[in-house]
């Protein structure tokens, strides 16, 4: 096995793909890379058994050679190492021969690295193939979907409440997450009509895997029984499914509300921040008390004192209302809005209320409130 | 107590004095910073009990007024409460009135914060005295002492070891750290002849401490049996001394060197950082190896592989030497220089060594070699 190759690109596929490189407890092999060389690319894969990524460098980018000489092959190594050597060295070109399956030769006439390397057959089969179910989306879509709701999956819990939950019906894609005090929801309409499916994968993992993607690419998702493959131009992501079945979230969401308030999401999250800060002994809860009149942020406590504060611009309508809330359920529902104009609309005083953007009714955010001193 | 402040002029004083105030075990109320007002000015003191900063706000700067409406009088406030509070307040003047040392009402027409105080009496003495021997220093000079020595202080032992050493002898001031495998020292002249005085201050806390300096300032050193006290414009910082002889280290450091080799601190940083990526199992330890006709860094282990590299850039004058050491040392000696061309001195292969900047001899560090294997 051998190539030369542009370092610069050679060190951004072995980032990507060493994001995630890190050994399990049942494979101490995934703190290595396997890089494995074709005739016409580079393909760098890094696992940590939940999550798996593949880079690839192709032999021409804008039409430059970035990957040449090359004799087929695979090896592993050690992905920490390698990512220092590779960011270290100086040279924009890297030689990069494997003798004897068991070390690599990099050198010029001013230095000489050799690095212990492992043969490629020992790591394990990762199946990035493209089959089952494909969705095609925007990178922008799936980006906001997960940034919308992922933040409301459980971390504590084992099961499925630490998933995220995509299912198909019709031409919709629904993006769920809950741990059971608060739940997020968000639709992405497509043109063709989908076949069913629901799957379960780590919110947590989703989104540090997705945060590979940057925005101006279209993301093709596979769909199988064990796995969820995300391909994009150059890499490709493989996740891990969990088995389960989701909780029906369908009946939890209300529809008609008495209480309606409209406000901006800027002054809001300030006064929450503020308020919040006298919260003591009650960690994060405030109050917030709803009239034609005035809409007022308050919070009480004996180690630190109390504090309340009106909102300047609202419109409110229903008879008035109290009620009390975690500030970092709301203050994360508001952010994920990313609206200026924010709706907070109540059924009562201890019922899950809904936070929406006036704007775009693809998603909604529930929370269940606490009870009020 | 009363006094109306400009916003931001109090939070930055509640800043600098709130970096250090933390509850000791001994003594919880540490938690809180205690506001004094008098006539002419704000007193704002926060301690963990081995550092103090007492940051002092005038009434007036640049001829602008940022203190008035005074009624004086001392309380005691939560750090990290006060600082959130005031942090996230959006007025450019703030009144700060204390009903019943109790409590303190911060409020306009559209908000109301009621922060539970405690009378300013209850907070340990801390003497900020300016007493006993009395230096005067340029801050850059006092800033770069402390970066090229308190380095090497030990951060496991608990005793003198962790502490830079500050002593005077004629018009010098000589500022020594050891933790028995290197030791740094800078010396600066000073105009005036000093009495005698070493004193030992913990090299972490003294170095975080003078992170509150800026540069162009003069700084005053009150040096007494028990404290060091810092005193700059608005600033008084106060160290507790640890008591201990520390080390004798004059005789440690050797005049007569039979190898010298001078090179660039920026090549051989880069070589270091390569090099020593091999040397796995064996942490951080490369062997340099010097002739008249090169100088090689080399480093070899089991696990990773091995590398040797070329300085480019290089004067030797001596036999062929082949010596080890710990790269973190040598680049934290290199790095404290801050010149560009280097001294590297040696008496022998397992003799303790010398780093020197070539153009400023008021530095010295010096380094324990390792056997090489």
């Amino acid at each position: 096995m051998k190539f030369t190759i542009n370092r610069e690109e050679f060190l951004k596929a072995i980032l990507t793909s060493g994001k995630v490189a890190s050994p399990s407890p049942e494979d101490p092999i995934l703190a290595t890379l396997k890089l494995e060389v074709f005739e016409d690319r580079l393909e760098i894969i890094g696992s940590n058994g939940e999550i798996s990524i593949k880079s690839i460098v192709p032999k021409f980018k804008d039409d430059k050679e970035i990957l040449r000489d090359i004799k087929v092959g695979s090896i592993l190594v050690n992905s920490k190492i390698l990512t220092d050597v590779i960011r270290n060295l100086e040279d924009n070109e890297i030689t990069f021969p494997v003798e004897d399956n068991a070390l690599v030769r990099i050198q010029n006439n001013r230095f000489s690295y050799n690095l212990n390397v492992i043969r490629g057959e020992e790591y394990r089969d990762i199946d990035f193939d493209e089959s089952g179910i494909r969705v095609e989306l925007t990178a922008r879509d799936l980006i906001d979907a997960v940034n919308q709701t992922a933040f409301s999956a459980s971390i504590k819990e084992r099961a499925v409440l630490t998933c995220l939950n995509i299912e198909s019906n019709g031409n919709k894609v629904y993006f769920t997450a809950t741990d059971g005090a608060r739940l997020s929801k968000k639709d992405i309409t497509i043109e063709e009509e989908l076949p069913k499916f629901s799957i379960n994968v780590n919110a947590k993992i989703f989104s540090e895997g997705i945060k590979t993607i940057t925005t101006e690419e279209k993301v093709i998702l596979f769909i199988s029984d064990r796995n969820l493959v995300l391909k994009l131009d150059n890499i490709v992501i493989l996740f891990t499914l969990t088995v389960g079945d989701y909780p029906n979230t369908k009946n939890i969401i209300p529809h008609n509300f008495f209480y309606k308030l409209e406000t901006q999401a800027n002054e809001l999250l300030k006064v929450l921040t503020r308020v919040v800060l006298f919260s003591g002994e009650r960690a994060n809860i405030v109050k917030l008390t709803m009239s034609d009149s005035e809409v007022v942020v308050s919070s009480k406590s004996l180690q630190v004192g109390d504090a309340s504060e009106k909102l300047s611009l609202y419109q409110y309508t229903g008879e008035r209302l109290e009620i009390s809330f975690n500030v970092k359920y709301v203050s994360e529902a508001i952010r994920s809005l990313k609206d200026e104009t924010i709706v907070l609309s109540f059924m009562g005083e201890m019922k899950p209320f809904t936070v929406t953007s006036k704007n775009d009714d693809s998603v909604i955010q529930l929370i269940t409130p606490v009870r009020t001193y």
